[in-house]
């Protein structure tokens, strides 16, 4: 992709974000979203096929640079105890440098738009996450459950957690970070 | 309140919510919604200020039932750990049997309404749970962690596992309940 390509899809991702955050789905259109990209509705239509479409990448794309972030620099030679909970510290860390990114994406997840999405589009970004747990489950070092089960006690406290809309009073210091990473990691453990 | 009048306003609350789940926030307007409870706008203004008012008032009998069936056979002769339990159980239940009023809570509760509600008027329905966490904590049964670390390790996997938009996998069978409470124990016992 030319460099001015990814310019320009990158600012028409960050207007739908931040437009849908204001004002949200319904009345985010096409033309709304293009003129805050300060691009032409043109523009957008050689990209994506039509709003849904552009919703759903953005969504994607959010969950796949989250894998990344995650899973990025994952290094096998580590216990899998510390390597789950480095990424529940990136974790913290993303959300909280990218509050805009995880207001749409937790709004989009909880909205009918949600059913247009291909799950195993997501489930590919956190493959070493899954193949990390089921090695933690062979070695006997966490529980053989479900990895849905050990991934709602495992990373979901912390999007609940860092989300000022539905916590309020949480603070994000050291000491309670650490202490809801323990707590995560008390819930998974063998 | 008079009968007549508690019909018409359970009538308001399922259009509302019936009708955000299908078309979202922006576009389910008054009328929209007055139609679809069989009453006249007139009918809505006479116990909402406006649409805001409505929404934010919909969510908050939401919570408020949900506070109620989760701490309803309330037995303070149990054990903490079997009445927390026992909560868990409920609210697996009341999500599974209110799953409208559920999609429309979460999908509120993650938008820019979320914002409009006075938080300490839904934490009053929970005043028994933080209670009881408060106990917990001073026999040196549970962490001595902050209630909202200590509720979004307890009950917030459930609100995960058991929607199917962001949990297409899970299965609630009694199996799946028993394991995810256990591990939700783990969590915060100590």
């Amino acid at each position: 992709m030319r460099v001015k390509d990814e310019i320009k899809q990158n600012a028409i991702i960050e207007a739908t974000v931040a437009l849908v955050n204001e004002i949200g789905f319904a009345s985010s259109s096409v033309s709304k979203i293009a003129k805050r990209a300060n691009v032409s509705p043109a523009t957008i239509y050689i990209y994506y096929k039509n709003k849904d479409d552009l919703l759903v990448s953005t969504y994607i794309k959010i969950k796949t640079c989250l894998g990344e972030a995650l899973m990025g620099d994952f290094d096998p030679s580590l216990p899998v105890h510390d390597t789950l909970m480095n990424a529940g510290a990136e974790l913290f860390n993303y959300i909280t440098k990218h509050r805009e990114l995880f207001y749409f994406a937790e709004q989009f997840a909880n909205s009918p738009y949600s059913d247009l999405v291909e799950k195993a589009q997501i489930e590919a970004a956190f493959q070493p996450l899954f193949e990390l747990l089921q090695f933690g489950i062979d070695q006997k070092i966490i529980k053989d459950a479900p990895f849905e089960l050990l991934l709602a006690h495992l990373y979901h406290p912390i999007f609940n957690l860092v989300n000022p809309r539905l916590n309020p009073h949480f603070k994000a210091t050291q000491k309670n970070i650490d202490l809801a990473m323990s707590m995560a990691w008390d819930a998974i453990k063998l």
